[in-house]
């Protein structure tokens, strides 16, 4: 079995190609692909196959590829906005795709992709909603914050001081009730000219190197606190996730997210081993 | 450059063939490779390469293949009881070597390994010694345990209670003196005839799937408080650690350690990534 290992800002997955819809993957495969010792490690899976055979999840979409993403544990995911960057490197590394502008069918509709003259890669990520004021607390301090959706829950807080010195090893929403079931929570402070340093607890995987959506929400909380949300001049925030570092132009309707996407090996998976799985999760961090 | 990923009990590495001694191997390349987000991900690194091509360390051996191991952070080690079966194993499927018996150059000296007909492999571990009587502090308890050299130092603490109940998070050696400083911490408990249930805090990497030398720190351990040390009936172990099953002759003069070797996957680093390569050391555990 053909895999390749990539990342997108220290977001990283195994690419497993899939053109005929032939794979079986089952929940214990992924976590045993997905274990960072036992396995080869990623935060997550993304098949590569063919949109008209991949199933109902693609149904009706008219990219050519559609990208099957799972989490760690097995779990399906929609969309992931450092995981389509990867994915669609891959497609044009392996002639599957030609570039600049690619459309790559996922869970969330067909999104689009643009590889950038640089080597990077711009995303749709589609509409920005800002919900309203919110509250986090951080370890001994409670941080002001904005609730905002990208498709998923948000709550990003504007901080003057580094974010690093930020406790974000279990942080809670306080307000708005909404969210206090759980949410993403980003601290951010601004260091430049449009330029923020942020870092991001994921509801459900606990802080991380780079969440893509995590770098929409801080743009949209960035771009309100000067005044430019909804509308603002369309020129992107530089948004520093311990990963690396994102371009996001926040939009209410369709924002862009511009990264890095690396692919750091290709190969294949020992039959020996694959034969073999015993899937036992012991070592997902 | 060719690679492949592998593993031994959850301790795994990632294995660069190098026969000619070619391969620059900088403290930096290694840190990126084993990076488990930003590269492949890795305890360690064996660089296989001719012992009479591998330069000083690899002196006046006569075994035809040098293991050159380095940790995580590019640092240099001796031996590993985990790696030298992963290392085996890879010589033999790559027919750079033929079991069941071969010889392999590591900086600890020449160490035989034996490939077994049921596809485990034994590695002799060279003598072990138990230097007296010491204690831990784990979590709000003290556990009296045995001082143990099996050339790196030990202290394995014999317990009836169950060894996932006891607070392996941070202990500490509180005797002997000498091993204040520092030394692998074991817990182990009997749950069979000559069967332990080991769980191991390694000094400067904390807790972790396997041990090889843990291993055989965890049966010498058994054994005395067994009244079979150091002379015993030569029979092995089983020593039951996170990562899987081990099975341990201990030994005055030269222990046995057998477990298994997977090689879970090959293939090829990129060229792209290592022309780019940031060592950044984000996320190694």
């Amino acid at each position: 079995m053909r895999f390749a290992k990539g990342h997108g800002t220290g977001n990283d997955f195994v690419i497993l190609p899939d053109p005929g819809g032939e794979l079986e993957l089952s929940a214990a495969l992924i976590t045993s692909i997905c274990d960072r010792r036992l396995g080869i490690g990623a935060d997550g899976v993304l098949r590569v196959v063919r949109t008209l055979l991949a199933g109902v999840d693609a149904k009706g979409q008219a990219a050519e590829w559609f990208m099957d993403y799972r989490n760690a544990d097995g779990s399906i995911a929609e969309m992931c906005g450092n995981g389509v960057r990867v994915f669609a490197r891959y497609l044009i590394e392996q002639g599957l795709a030609r570039g600049p502008e690619l459309a790559i069918a996922t869970r969330a509709g067909t999104r689009t992709v643009t590889a950038e003259a640089d080597g990077q890669f711009t995303v749709d990520m589609g509409a920005a909603e800002v919900l309203g004021e919110g509250a986090v607390q951080a370890g001994d301090v409670q941080l002001p914050g904005l609730a905002i959706s990208v498709g998923n829950p948000h709550l990003a807080c504007v901080t003057d001081q580094p974010v690093g010195a930020v406790d974000l090893a279990r942080p809670r929403v306080l307000r708005p009730a909404e969210l206090a079931g759980g949410a993403n929570i980003e601290v951010l402070r601004v260091i430049g000219q449009r330029e923020v340093e942020m870092r991001v607890h994921e509801r459900g995987s606990g802080q991380t190197l780079s969440c893509g959506t995590g770098a929409v929400a801080t743009a949209v909380a960035a771009a309100a606190a000067a005044g430019e949300w909804p509308d603002g001049p369309g020129v992107p925030w530089t948004v520093l996730v311990p990963g690396g570092k994102l371009a996001v132009t926040p939009s209410a309707t369709a924002s862009l997210l511009t990264g890095p996407a690396e692919i750091v090996a290709t190969g294949e998976l020992s039959a020996s081993w694959l034969a073999g799985l015993t899937p036992v999760g012991l070592s997902t961090v």
